[in-house]
């Protein structure tokens, strides 16, 4: 299988079905009526513990949401995202500082160390290298996924459906269930690795040379779905400023509020 | 194959090739003589590309060090961990909202999302996802990694060696090449499942009811190793104090300096 879908051309790397889990993964938000079981749900998390993690802190929990009335609150919450209300399964992952905090608390001692933008941004890593492997082992299983970002929309509103402990912040939400056949998508093409590799020091131009190109990839992937545009006006538009960051550009506050100061 | 290292007991979940690449991945700080391919880096970085990226931004980048001159000193700013220096392909993975910067810049438009601490989480979280698919598709291929954290003990050093433009930061480096077999290592075991798992909602007293158990799995495990003490004692050494965090303390001014401010 050439995996043409992932850079527009076929890849000329090497294959086998880590792999071909990996390059052919795609989003999925249509699911089928089948539910996620819970020996599925068990292998998930399996998979997402045997990421690595900074010194072994394993900063980091998941909250398995099966409720519909729960998901559906959860959905509103996610900037009206339906599919988070069909998913049969949706995976809350959260960075969670709280389970050491409480250990600190318990012991009597200082836990000044977490309260530094660099122990909250090893929250974040940490939970995200758990999660990638949790799609990856859901691609294997059949099953469909997808990631939302959007979870971080009413951060403090989540903590509480969630009845998320302090030092704790739900960092993206997991939708998982079967692909349903009918949803129209696709492999999303990527930057070509020109763009995004660099050998021994960064060269910008060189990379930045490929921008171009990818636009016109992107622009007749889009056409395929009915969408107009390339990449470079997406990205523009989705950083132009604190109005286009979905009300997450109080982000630092809120996380203040939540016990994970960036201090 | 019951995958007992990862928590101590027999795994009970399903199984398929990809699970058992995440199952039984181990750190690997040793390294056999042989260089790691060009095939194998493109696929690794194709595999990192294929993982999920917020609104497909793409905010990453990542260098690809085998110069051993480079690698020694890109050692000696990372803690002075040798295995930095011996092996023989290090990929530094790079939160990159420059991308994005420079595309504004081209385009004469702003760009003041990215000021945001959120958007210097989506930089972090994306190059997480990415190199989780890296280090997942390193093991399919036979070969070893583990992550280097310490990279952020002088981002700014490590950003004048990689020649980082603006609003780019090495996240983390991975040292990659084939697993010296002489290594004595195996798989870390993690919490019980019962300890990260929440259902509907987080009950921390559930959950903490079973630290307790993995210290005692854990002293066993660093045991084996000549090491003491179990996990309860290092989570609390690690995060005591700013002093506990090798420098990384002052990187909100550092990320501020380099261009992801946390506004």
């Amino acid at each position: 299988m050439p995996f043409t879908a992932r850079y527009g051309v076929p890849f000329t790397g090497l294959h086998n079905d880590v792999l071909a889990a990996q390059l052919t993964r795609r989003s999925v938000r249509k699911f089928g009526p089948r539910d996620v079981t819970e020996d599925e749900l068990t292998t998930l998390v399996a998979a997402a513990q045997s990421a690595p993690t900074s010194s072994n802190l394993q900063p980091w929990s998941v909250v398995a949401v099966r409720d519909p009335a729960r998901r559906k609150r959860l959905s509103v919450l996610a900037g009206n995202q339906e599919f988070v209300a069909s998913a049969p399964l949706f995976l809350v992952w959260v960075a969670d500082l709280g389970r050491a905090r409480r250990l600190a608390l318990r012991a009597g001692v200082p836990l000044d160390g977490a309260d530094y933008l660099e122990s909250t941004i090893i929250g974040f890593v940490d939970t995200a290298l758990a999660a990638q492997n949790a799609v990856v082992a859901a691609s294997s299983l059949g099953l469909g996924s997808v990631f939302v970002g959007a979870i971080r929309n009413h951060p403090e509103e989540v903590a509480a459906e969630l009845g998320l402990p302090s030092h704790a912040v739900a960092a993206f939400g997991l939708a998982v269930g079967t692909p349903d056949p009918s949803e129209e998508a696709d492999v999303k093409p990527r930057l070509p690795q020109e763009a995004v590799l660099h050998r021994e020091v960064y060269d910008a131009e060189a990379a930045d040379a490929h921008v171009a190109g990818y636009d016109g990839v992107l622009e007749a992937y889009n056409a395929r779905f009915g969408l107009s545009g390339g990449w470079s006006e997406r990205v523009l538009s989705r950083l132009k400023g604190p109005e286009s960051l979905s009300g997450r550009h109080v982000l630092r506050a809120t996380l203040e509020r939540l016990g994970l100061p960036s201090r």
